[in-house]
């Protein structure tokens, strides 16, 4: 018997999540409880993204939602300990897309994956080789296909996807734009080789800026935020434009309350499309997909930047931390080495 | 010198278009002004459609706006008086997308075509065979590929586009549902060979009516209203759905004032896309594609229905009359045999 801290979800946040809606508490568990098929595993590294967010509600839109009194769990690396599953052996570090926030756990084998073997810091296969890094690539290359010259925007550009999308489209070597919050960011996405970036603070009409950042339209907007940035992209859409949708800021609440794209009519006119999409459908291409990404670091090509939170007691402000514009890249919270 | 009567655009339209927007009058024509390369005309039937609304506006969204002072044009059949084209002879019967509202024309030939040699009732070359049913045919077969044995939901089902898109969809062996506004036209959809159809009038609860007739969800949505009905389909979307975006209530002002999808971020728990076009950019398939209708049409697997109106006087309201919802069909308005 062990005892093990855990993170409780407390309650459903109303509009921005809270401390308070959540608890750590102690709980006990007993390795000797494991069975044919399971490991149990520690806690390493805990990956906080936006779109839990969308699962803190009583009704989901897509995503499964998190039932008040269940412990968290998000994307996370964990150390096998004792397997009885043989997949894995003691000592493997491997990955989940739904962890619990618990120091120890008893996992079922079949929800974990190995992580992939690259001599790289741990924590980028939370970000640039996980489900992060999965997500700018294929929501940017499958989705949008942008093509050698064109004019490619990027919303929430320094955060975890924002500033591989960007990268990944320079690449393909298209023009890309930015837009963050705060000079530290935006110098942040210039320095990654961004052609461009606009700080959206202080930015009172944001068709205008839109317009100035992008004065030959947008044939490509990865949209991170949804809101008065999508409705002025729509004003400057080129003929064809492609539109990925990856997170709305509207959205955070829940549908009902949501205001959609005033001016989406565009899209009409612009023979433009805009499209949703959740990564776990290119599931089959990880591996490949994986595999160029980590050349690409490699062979430094794409920059890393890894925001490492420490502890337990730190992911629920790490992740709070998500929505008040605080992080620039990747937020990771180490657990343990 | 012939005195002849033309439709003026009056005043942009504030909200529904009013016959006082609109004023007949008469103007003298000489037919010996005739240059080379160009046609006297005889307008022999007018097209009017729902996007011709968002040419009255001050600034277009996407077309050419219409000026106040100017004679109103439209898409039209005329036949051809005197040609000084060798491209044409007099008694040819031409078509063109920006056709005066005006009894006899001077008209460059570089902006007409000849009509198909179809033996079918000439109003039909401005319905199935005309701009009306390339719209059908390419914004549902091109956007949404619909496939053998998916649900496809059309809106104003039993207007112009709708119609067709229902039958083409039904070709394809689609499980096909029409919304539209009446008994008389849910009756007609019906009978057109759509699996079901909901009479919009009366619903209290737009979510719910779209659930009852859509059970299984939606893979394909033909829009031609926006709105309601469009965030309905929000949250009922199957898995890689697809909209084409055709028409939009909430865009008959202006794109300032309009609201856009509230829940449009569904298309990412959907993996959905929704995309708009304007028709003409398949133009190089347009022979291809009326080749195929007009086949269709010739073996009685399309359904024609033509709403024909009489004389030059009630172009106005023949085209006022598409908003109110009066029209079943294709509007033409016949002002000459």
């Amino acid at each position: 018997m062990t005892q093990v801290k855990q993170i409780i979800y407390k309650s459903h946040p109303d509009g921005m999540p809270k401390e308070s809606d959540f608890e750590i508490k102690t709980t006990t568990i007993d390795e000797s409880d494991l069975k044919e098929g399971q490991l149990y595993v520690q806690l390493l590294e805990v990956s906080v993204d936006p779109y839990l967010r969308y699962r803190m509600v009583e009704v989901g839109g897509g995503f499964e939602p998190f039932k008040v009194g269940q412990v968290m769990n998000s994307i996370a690396l964990v150390r096998v300990i004792t397997s009885k599953s043989d997949q894995f052996k003691k000592g493997d570090i491997v990955t989940g897309w739904s962890v619990p926030w618990q120091e120890y756990s008893i996992l079922d084998a079949t929800g974990v994956q190995k992580i992939p073997d690259v001599d790289v810091p741990l924590s980028y296969h939370l970000h640039s080789l996980g489900m992060t890094g999965l997500t700018a690539y294929f929501g940017l290359l499958d989705i949008c296909n942008p093509k050698q010259g064109e004019i490619v925007l990027v919303s929430a550009a320094a955060g975890a996807v924002g500033m591989l999308v960007g990268q990944i489209a320079k690449l393909k070597g298209c023009k890309v734009y930015g837009i963050a919050g705060g000079e530290k960011k935006v110098n942040f996405v210039k320095q990654l080789g961004f052609d461009d970036a606009l700080d959206y603070k202080g930015v009172s009409n944001m068709d205008d800026a839109i317009k100035k950042l992008c004065p030959d339209g947008i044939d490509v907007y990865f949209d991170n935020v949804g809101g008065e940035t999508l409705e002025a992209v729509m004003i400057n859409l080129r003929n064809f434009a492609r539109i990925s949708l990856c997170g709305s800021i509207t959205e955070y609440n829940n549908a009902e309350s949501s205001k959609g794209p005033r001016r989406y009519f565009n899209l009409t006119y612009a023979n433009a499309k805009m499209e949703g999409f959740l990564v776990a459908r290119w599931k089959d291409q990880f591996p490949k997909a994986i595999e160029e990404l980590a050349g690409w670091l490699k062979e430094g090509k794409i920059q890393e930047k890894i925001d490492e939170w420490k502890g337990l007691e730190n992911i629920v402000p790490a992740f709070i931390a998500l929505f008040t514009g605080l992080n620039v890249g990747k937020v990771v919270v180490k657990i343990a080495e």
